[in-house]
């Protein structure tokens, strides 16, 4: 068992000295972003109050999300440049206060001396989370906040749409919820099998009042939802509601029921930009502030596109070349109206392959460092998300034993290996919990965490120091305290293990970096209609 | 859309009159029981102090559980005869502020002004949670005492053992949850159907913390935990654990993957009751007080114990005429250590067919009425728990669109028009949630509401009134704002059907009301012998 102190992820400089003070449950806390130092220990009850043992200065010569702790015989003094980095300055205050601060209540803790001084390495800390695949609950979303906001993670980015699921109600295209959100089953055959469909009904969305508790809920933790309506491919849920929206005319549509790519794409023609900043209004309406918005661009099949005279005449009116050019068109088109909205467009690298991004969109460089590095040196704020080792979907062992993953392996200790600053212009890290084999909360924990706890490390202190796992042992007993259905480091409980049946897993089929070479090829081919 | 004050159970009386107040999200709350009054309210974040616009009295003159609500221009009066009249009276207030108050946070509330005086009808009103057929992770645990302390129910009953699994860590029998709390595989066929084993593994076990938070957690929600460790039949888990507690020497077990009624069975004899007295002291050591203890005695092949000389002299020793008095002697004992321990022991309706049971042992007739009468007319405690309507694992139509259900049909209307009164020694009742068919929390919610709230305003109120379809209605809105994926009114949402595949029910097999006459015939023979 490690000490109380093996903070996770590590700050910048943190003394602990002999001595300790006990902080008792309902204590006072006095200053400004006091509301933000409670949220993290709810479990003490803090209480807002002068002349209480814990106070918060607002320091502004301090950074963004910058703050000190030190705990001393008066009680606890928390300096912080913003709100964040009082909410950061309680979160390792939690840390500080032992396992029993992550259950639903604590009778008061003892808290050892100590002095720390912290700042985060990256800006952008994200967490990736697709809840197109399976529909996550309400519930198991503002969890995942709860334990990304833990490891001072401060980007959520929600997959909201894709070829198997639309997940937010839409006032003004209510097929979208009525018909997109849902499929009769789903695929649970492997790679290169034949299909098998288990016949079991999969779906659910999120009303405008959930994600505007979404929001809200997220912004009280320092985290900025990411909303993604990823288009203009992976859009067949959208199809199946709203067919005319389509490349190919009288073309119907169903909510995809198994993986891979649809070659189906929404047509590049106003009747669909006007279509989507209709979405845009509503949902950044029900999320409220959204500095961010994720509108995909990956793997497209522009066949449809190359088919369709009317596009064709479309695209030779706007004076472009080829379908690769009116995707970047396209592209740029919606990253501009999110722009007059107040958000800033992400997009997955293809869309900088193409060309024509604004100057200020944001790529995710999934494919690897290379097409990173170059979207970096064209001038692009670049978080980085490659496939190898930010995809969580893969499994942490190519081992039967492990449960049902698209291939494998990507361990905690590759995570932690990781190091993003492939180019100045890199601005943080994310990793991506894809979720065609994430059917459930308890899937979703095994998958996230502890690889998780490594991409914060990274992200929050720039990389993971020689201590990381004698630091991790220790914090696997805050996730347990939380309830948390972390990957054991051993391997999996036995009820976590995929078996004999629909959620084994077929190692050796998909290994990891096979993949990664083959993506890397692609991203030197400026054609986004070659997917991967 | 129904008023805000269609309150849900009803109050004993309630004068909503024109004008409101507004109460602002981190107003005050004075008084004594204040934390009580805060937990209901945590959307709007009440903080303890004077002179806040909340304002609690005790009056000891009211009953337990008993409250009244003032609310005028001065702001809310609390008058409570005890804590749980204080946290009741806020889950009240609650319903009055809107649908809104049941979202992670709140501007705050517009409360109409209101006098409401209200106690309850039944000192016991449960709910039932087998976490032994599925496990359900803690914070479903928590989540669900959140919901049924909304509905102002104050016991939960969770069934933690059965043949198909153990589920809480035991340091002095470790192999129980090392070995027991898992299964390699479920049978997924239906009653009468060849067995189909789905080959994924199904597990998890709550730790001693884990235990003690959940008791914590539900007295702070004024809700009593009441353990279930079932014996001596539905013991399967404990067996592949420790056969050497069985009946046959040299047989080994493993923990079961079919559903159904087992014959392996424990020994009656001394190594059995130590053993038990253990995991007593064990469980009771982990929640904190629990003033009840379930020790099961149901669905009892007692065809082992016949068949074992070494039983048969212990029973000849203790002066038992048959294996039935040996089941009761059994129970009887087990009560006994649970007295010393300073529990009341409580078990289902066969361990009263068999007679012997201490006076202050609480029966639960689950199969029906007519038992129930028979014990409440021995002079014991009954908590009703009849098959109909109470047993939520039957579907609520009798139709192919309902997920997979033991049997059917089982509707907000029958749960509502049940009259628990079969007699006056009737303490309350209780709705079952056995899970053999409830594999996560989003089954459970299904299965659970709208249901329980009927089960609720029976237990609260002693009956459903002619407006409930209207205040339920209204309800419901607050149930969605809580994020709760109960079965709508109309039927099952597109994905909460059954489909095509495992999940799909079979309705016409096991309808509600055959079963219900088989159960009541069996209850007249007095040999626990007989499963049912």
């Amino acid at each position: 068992m490690g000490a109380m102190d093996d903070f996770l992820p590590r700050p910048q400089s943190a003394d602990v000295t002999p001595g300790s003070f006990a902080l008792p449950a309902g204590a006072a806390v006095s200053g400004p972003f006091a509301d933000a130092v409670r949220l993290p220990l709810a479990a003490l009850d803090l209480i807002p109050g002068e002349d209480g043992p814990v106070r918060v200065v607002h320091e502004p010569r301090l950074g963004p999300e910058a703050y000190a702790l030190e705990i001393g015989a008066d009680g606890v003094r928390i300096t912080a440049g913003d709100r964040a980095g009082a909410f950061y300055a309680a979160q390792t205050l939690r840390q500080l206060a032992g396992p029993a601060a992550f259950r639903s209540s604590s009778d008061g803790a003892e808290l050892a001396y100590a002095r720390i001084e912290d700042a985060p390495a990256y800006a952008w800390r994200g967490a990736h989370l697709d809840v197109a695949r399976h529909f996550q609950p309400k519930r198991e979303v503002l969890r995942f906040i709860d334990l990304i906001a833990a490891h001072k993670l401060n980007r959520l980015h929600l997959h909201l749409v894709d070829d198997q699921g639309w997940r937010v109600e839409s006032p003004a295209y209510p097929l979208l919820h009525e018909v997109g959100s849902h499929r009769p089953q789903t695929d649970v055959s492997y790679y290169g099998e034949e299909p098998a469909l288990d016949g079991t009904p999969h779906g659910g969305y999120y009303t405008r009042a959930d994600l505007a508790e979404i929001g809200a809920y997220a912004r009280a933790r320092a985290v900025t939802v990411v909303p993604e309506i990823d288009v203009p491919g992976h859009a067949t849920a959208i199809l199946a509601a709203y067919p005319s929206l389509g490349s190919r005319a009288g073309e119907s549509h169903a909510v995809m029921q198994e993986w891979g790519i649809s070659r189906a794409i929404l047509s590049p023609l106003p009747p669909t930009v006007e279509f989507l900043e209709t979405v845009f209004d509503e949902v950044i309406g029900a999320l409220g502030s959204t500095p961010y918005f994720h509108v995909g661009g990956d793997e497209c099949v522009l066949d449809d596109w190359k088919a369709s005279p009317e596009i064709a005449a479309y695209q030779a009116s706007l004076g472009l070349a080829g379908v690769g050019e009116l995707h970047a068109w396209f592209l740029r088109t919606l990253a501009d109206s999110l722009a007059e909205r107040g958000s800033r467009a992400v997009v997955w690298d293809e869309a900088f392959v193409s060309g024509k991004l604004r100057d200020d969109t944001v790529v995710m460089p999934w494919r690897g460092a290379g097409v990173g590095r170059r979207a970096a040196a064209a001038g692009h704020d670049v978080v980085m998300t490659p496939v190898f080792p930010l995809y969580f979907d893969y499994a942490e062992a190519a081992s039967v034993e492990e449960p049902l993953a698209i291939g494998e392996a990507v361990t905690v200790a590759d995570v932690a290996a990781f190091d993003p600053a492939v180019a100045p212009q890199v601005i943080g890290l994310q990793f991506q919990l894809w979720s065609e084999r994430i059917p459930d909360g308890r899937t979703l924990d095994y998958r996230a965490w502890p690889r998780g706890c490594a991409a914060a490390e990274v992200a929050w202190a720039g990389n993971a120091s020689a201590d990381f796992p004698r630091r991790l042992s220790t914090h696997l007993e805050r996730l347990t305290a939380f309830g948390v259905e972390y990957r054991p480091p051993a391997g999996p409980h036995p009820w976590q293990r995929g078996g004999a049946g629909p959620r084994r897993h077929r190692p050796g089929v998909v290994p990891v970096h096979d993949v990664v070479r083959h993506l890397d090829e692609m991203t030197h081919t400026p054609d986004s209609t070659r997917p991967s």
